[in-house]
């Protein structure tokens, strides 16, 4: 029996890279938070302090944001396979690489009279709605690089005043729960969808995949499956979400959701002499139930390494 | 000399009470954090521990409920004072009342295809943008009651890639900072703007003033200036923004800013042979630059009573 | 009637420096977050964006730095005289100076078996238990130089499991709480006491009084008179507290607290054929009680100028 | 080719339970976050909307509130066992059930002069050091139950004024970091440790171990190393911790640890004209270094159910 080193991984994580796109007067910005990881043979540095084989994460950092002026300006998902690449080329004892980034939208200020009314150019306002996430693993180089994709949101918070139930639920003695025909239904979604395992990232410009215009299609399709369909449970919301999601984008290969369940309690006004018709609810703020779900398409391989170290999976 | 009681107060904080508007099948809601504070003749509670003077911060947090029912469908400002007015009736003893709020938007989910896309009747979206605030504080009874009321924002984030420099300032032996004449400029702004104290909080629906729109208009304006005007210094900024607060709402007597200078560092590309032609930065979370200023007319008498224990100010 | 500028500040919040003091092998640390603000004549800055009375919040910044190396070993009122006096040195148009300061404790990690352990040399763990606070504010310059200063702490958490009830309180139609001969009483205490004006901040090594000490005397006493006194409300408690350490301190001459009251809800068992004689709590996290009082000499002097923009209050 | 459902769990997060042990004069408490998740034959509420088969979360509360009575007053690791049996009975159609417990804990208020200085018998103040966890994983029924228990740390900070150095490191063009032989090394341990799957937890009450014992040995063990071992990378200071908790338990299989590292760095006072020899440093928020490591017998059989859905693995 001995005492040895098992799996690890270092890198530099959360460099907030804001990236201008100033080719015209009508700026664009990238607003980031990138974390990226090494895998590989670096055992000498824990056993023997010997740190030959490690590329520091300050130099991770140095290349976020030197990526970021090449880079930078397209989608999250090509900019992240480039700074994984990049970290490979320059660290040969690393195997693989994972880049991950958190992209927060910015919206152009309104400015100008009603019927005018147009955004800025380079002013702008955050949009504070959810945030748009990537995960990028590289593992090997030419001839034997693979690459794996996820894309995703987090903090999509979303609410149905109505259309949602709960009952005919399994009891125990522990259960005090009343059954209900009508609540508020609302939850602050992570979403993450698997796009298959490849070697390269085609974009739009060079006649492939319009990441952009691909996480715009899935946001618009979980918003709407979320909004039209009647909820038995959300259990059964994220089902439908999730297969709604891989029906518009046929090349997805699975989904993954984490949804806590934010109660909201119709709050008891009889003591008052009051009714209360399901208008005045108290937003709890814990406990909260969390389901969690995956939905797939069952010709789909799996793919281990695209989910290795991914928050909430 | 004796050791004495000084000023104190009371109250129950962040009651989180959603309000849906289901009067018809479009539904609305009202989501808020609504604060209530008492002053007034509480020593006994302090000195004796009698509590005959207390109404139970429980019962507070009651009537934020209950209140919503029938006054939480309009505005902010008319629901605060509302509740301010019932404690005051239930307390005896106190001699004023304060209620915060702090309200998040919700947008509609966009439902439909491109030509017939509209929001959905009972589905919603946290809006995530800034959050709008109020704080009513009603000090006595009729006759003598006086009403003050303050109308906010928090969180506001904005941010202009270009049109902002910094450069001219006063420079002692520890100052390295270089001058610059294009910068990012961005901050997350909090703002009251305070209306004239009165007696009566009349509302669009009374033939006084729409409460809603009045925020609308004030945000709307606040954008604007933002946007289009070069900024010397965020202290120049904040001046221009609130003057054209004061001058779009007449009535309203001074606005008060506190605006974090969130630095947007330019990243020293040159170790690495490139250039960085305002094109990538590092968003840096601490130290920050942090203005405080007022905009007033010359002519509105002080309220400190509207001010005071109110955050920032 | 014009628009004008009202009062206004600027300066550098949350500069993070940690201070190793290795005069000799056992090493101490200060570990800080300090926030810095000018009040002057500042006017130009806002009203045609001259920043010619303005040193730049990153100069500020610096000084922080530079000075933590000199005035940084001793106690943070000390260090924060230091500062402010140097802001007002290098900011001729600056009538006052504030300087808030966190700080957060650590000890030396033990090491060493049973017999002789003891904390290590240059090994910490951070505390993690209460931050201690100070808010010094220097106007003018000699000879009318006039110092405020307030020590404090936040966030200090304590819980009595009995000795506490609450009951006799006024009820109105909204009140349904129930009285309670014995409950769970929790609080994260903030508080602020203020030393009398002066021109001077004396230490222990110059005659005068030694910060630390104090500070830990405070803290002492709130500690023991929170634990040894019977709480008829939380109101009761605080002004306790309040005399206990005035009289331990007798050249303070007020303190001011800020209370959440923090509820554990005793749990309902009964449906579940259970009784709960005050042992299953549900510690809720909003809403919650929210006290805030003073304790003052009635014979000390107010001192605005010492709790200009002091956050609570 | 068809869109199915995956793995799936749903439970309830973060119920905040607090349980006061009376049975003397002189209280504990037992302060808890408690997450239960239920793993089976859920298919139906996601796909048909049918909850047959779904013990409500609300339900899942309730049984830690009930549990908590008779079985909170132990360790962590022993009442999420007895939560997560009763869950599995509570629930036929689950095959498998996780509980995670994070405890806050508390210290005794010290009361009386220097000489007689005790813990108060019920007034408590929380600690605020690291958080303590568990994660209790039970699959299966008997006679083929199988128990997998997970205990561990979070929020552990700790930093070394000297004796940590950081050479010798692989270099690119993107390399700017100086080497150094005399650092601030800083961390917040997140560490988990895996005990030996079974079918029973003894406790020490009968024959077996004990829980909180075992406890407060690894994290003094994790302490000791770190205070005293020279550090060449957090890396090797990693290894080292994992090896030493090894050692100190021999029964435990495994240890994984998630560090960031929180960099100070040292502040260039040369513009100043000053040295700075070690001694001010700023630390920084973002970005941070993040090693991840696991250290284990090499004879111990893998055990992936023990670490399904844990955060940071």
């Amino acid at each position: 029996m001995a005492i040895v080193l098992g799996d690890n991984h270092y890198g530099k994580a959360e460099t907030r890279v804001v990236r201008v796109v100033r080719d015209t007067d009508r700026h664009e910005i990238r607003d980031r938070n990138v974390s990226t990881a090494l895998r590989g043979d670096f055992a000498d540095a824990h056993e023997t302090g010997d740190q030959a084989h490690v590329l520091p994460t300050d130099s991770q950092k140095n290349t976020v944001f030197a990526y970021a002026a090449e880079h930078g300006a397209g989608s999250c998902e090509e900019y992240a396979v480039a700074v994984a690449d990049r970290l490979l080329e320059a660290s040969p004892y690393a195997t693989s690489a994972q880049v991950r980034v958190e992209e927060y939208a910015w919206d152009r200020i309104p400015v100008g009279d009603a019927e005018s009314r147009q955004g800025h150019d380079h002013a702008f306002v955050r949009r504070g709605t959810e945030t748009r996430t990537c995960v990028v693993t590289v593992e090997g180089r030419d001839p034997d690089r693979r690459l794996h994709v996820l894309s995703g949101l987090t903090d999509l918070t979303v609410l149905k005043s109505t259309g949602s139930e709960f009952k005919g639920f399994l009891t125990d003695r522990y259960t005090t729960l009343a059954e209900t025909d009508d609540r508020i239904l609302a939850t602050s979604l992570t979403a993450w969808w698997r796009w298959p395992p490849g070697a390269v990232v085609s974009t739009s410009s060079t006649g492939g995949r319009d990441w952009d215009a691909a996480y715009d299609s899935v946001k618009a399709v979980l918003h709407e499956t979320f909004a039209t369909t009647y909820s038995r449970a959300l259990q059964e919301t994220l089902l439908l979400m999730g297969r709604a999601a891989l029906e518009a984008q046929p090349d997805l290969a699975e989904i993954r959701f984490s949804a806590p369940n934010k109660h909201h309690f119709l709050v008891d006004l009889a003591p008052f002499g009051m009714d209360n018709p399901g208008e005045v609810f108290h937003a709890d703020d814990r406990p909260y139930g969390l389901i969690e779900a995956q939905v797939r398409r069952d010709d789909a391989a799996d793919d281990a390494a695209a989910w290795r170290d991914v928050p909430e999976w």
